[in-house]
């Protein structure tokens, strides 16, 4: 199943079933209002929400509309949790030196993973209003999951199985503020803006086997202002998100709702490009010797889209954002 | 006013205005049917929760309930972002010579945060179900406010008249988790299971002057399975919460129903004691050259509760809590 939230007046947006081919789309008030709601009350959902999207792809709903991206917010507006693993250990490395920090300890054993804020998610399109150029302003190319309820202390094999959704999303970043927060041991605050999110979330059965091992085995398309950035692949996760989950429930209870994620996509060959500025500027220092790339400037647009190792594209539809002066 | 939330089947459970002396209660359905509601929509609420409040306290209402603290969620059982200080300088200096952390950069002059899970709070006298006592299981006594919307970039002035309720707080801490987290410089996650609060949310106006500089001028008195453990005084914050508040903001809004806590309540007087079990075992070692104090163990309780400088009870109520074995 494919699932889409129109923003409207509400914190939770009003939730719809998007088609396979994610042309026409249905609301399901009489189901759930929100995508919230529903992963709240998933056992009982469940069925009539695959009915309206069986339905929907059969083309037999009088009350379909034409499914409009630009229409949405974060399929998840606000969750009960966000937090984010850092689990391709070549990209934890990289940015180690890019931040001047020693080697994490345990870092190839023990999941990094940060909370974020969760209360102000961005839809696909919306604009990403900042405070400053000069707090070097970066996106981040991720997959995450969206979980049912986890228990605490949960095994990687059982929190895996709570996986309800998967989600694609750009954690954007402000790279002059990390250091500090990293080096004061509180975790990432001021670096961290609102996240936003690809328009659909859907579930894994939609990956076919390119969901296995608890990892997204899809390549990230990223583009900068039109320009070929990267397009690493998801398969080359270090943790999956079953180590990822348990490491989040080790001392609390996940509700449903709650949102893991990869950290950014990367991957050990060159040639794959990257998923954020961050890594590239620090792979040109170690391979060129000096940086050449800035950070984005207001008006900077950057794309992101999976794609299938066939070629076909994702199933999230496209992130397109545009960074701007706040106010 | 005094609010609590009483708790129910809900996520954000049922509100209800609280007398001035604590007797009291009543519901305010027809107002806002949560505190969470109440704080999204202040404009239009506060003049009838005002009306309802000060007809309890004149006795005039015959819906009126007696109050029991037993049966209160948090006031606000999930909140939008749960952002923690350490504000009194004392605790962190202490906490990094416990830790065996270098200093924190700029510790004096840019507060340190760190983002907590928001989701799941505990109530006064819930019990706290934690995995195992080899975690290092600690208390941490704590002021906090709850904003309305804040502005992004909002100056400490602008950001402390956003102030609408004030809260009590036990951040529960698990110490041996907790170092390894803060030099992997993500933050705390692990080491931080679900936060408690004392039952009544107030208004700045119920403590009178001891609201002042953005900060609570009142003790707050901890006892450890019924002994004397230390009642530092909430006025000695080297941040107040308008500069906590602020750097919060730096990069994001915050939504209405925000928590900022102040860390961890701290002086430098010895003769307070603490409001932390890891701060007593850190002056143990600095003053008497051995760590005398183990952390708490299944079945141990903590109580929490604020006193005016005259002496008078303040105006949250009271943490009592027995950690448990999970499960």
């Amino acid at each position: 199943m494919k699932f889409a939230t129109l923003a409207d007046d509400s914190l939770d947006g009003r939730l719809v079933v998007v088609s396979r081919d994610a042309q026409r789309a249905v609301a399901v008030p009489h189901v759930a209002p929100s995508l919230l709601d529903a992963l709240q009350r998933w056992d009982a959902v469940q069925v009539p929400l695959q009915a309206a999207y069986d339905a929907l792809n059969a083309g037999t709903l009088s009350e379909a509309f034409a499914f409009d991206p630009n229409a949405c917010a974060a399929p998840l507006p606000r969750s009960p949790q966000w937090l984010d693993g850092s689990a391709f250990l070549n990209h934890g490395r990289l940015m180690d030196q890019a931040f001047g920090m020693p080697p994490i300890p345990d870092f190839d054993t023990i999941p990094v993973m940060y909370q974020g804020a969760s209360d102000d998610f961005l839809g696909p399109t919306q604009d990403v209003p900042l405070p400053s150029e000069a707090d070097g302003i970066d996106f981040e190319g991720e997959f995450g999951v969206v979980v049912g309820p986890v228990p605490m202390a949960a095994t990687p094999a059982q929190a895996l199985a709570c996986v309800r959704l998967l989600v694609q999303i750009n954690d954007w970043s402000l790279r002059t503020l990390g250091p500090r927060e990293m080096r004061a041991g509180f975790g990432f605050l001021q670096a961290k803006p609102s996240t936003a999110f690809a328009p659909l979330a859907v579930t894994p059965d939609e990956l076919g086997d390119a969901w296995r091992d608890g990892r997204l085995h899809l390549r990230l398309q990223v583009q900068w202002n039109g320009q070929r950035f990267g397009e690493p692949h998801g398969g080359e996760m270090n943790f999956g998100f079953g180590e990822l989950l348990a490491h989040a429930a080790r001392t609390r209870r996940l509700t449903a709702g709650c949102i893991v994620g990869s950290g950014t996509v990367s991957n050990v060959s060159r040639a794959a490009g990257s998923a954020c500025i961050a890594e590239r500027r620090v792979i040109e220092k170690i391979d060129q010797g000096e940086i050449r790339t800035g950070f984005m400037r207001f008006g900077d647009r950057v794309r992101m889209q999976a794609s299938f190792d066939d070629g076909r594209p994702g199933p999230f539809g496209v992130i397109d954002q545009q960074v701007i002066a706040a106010r």
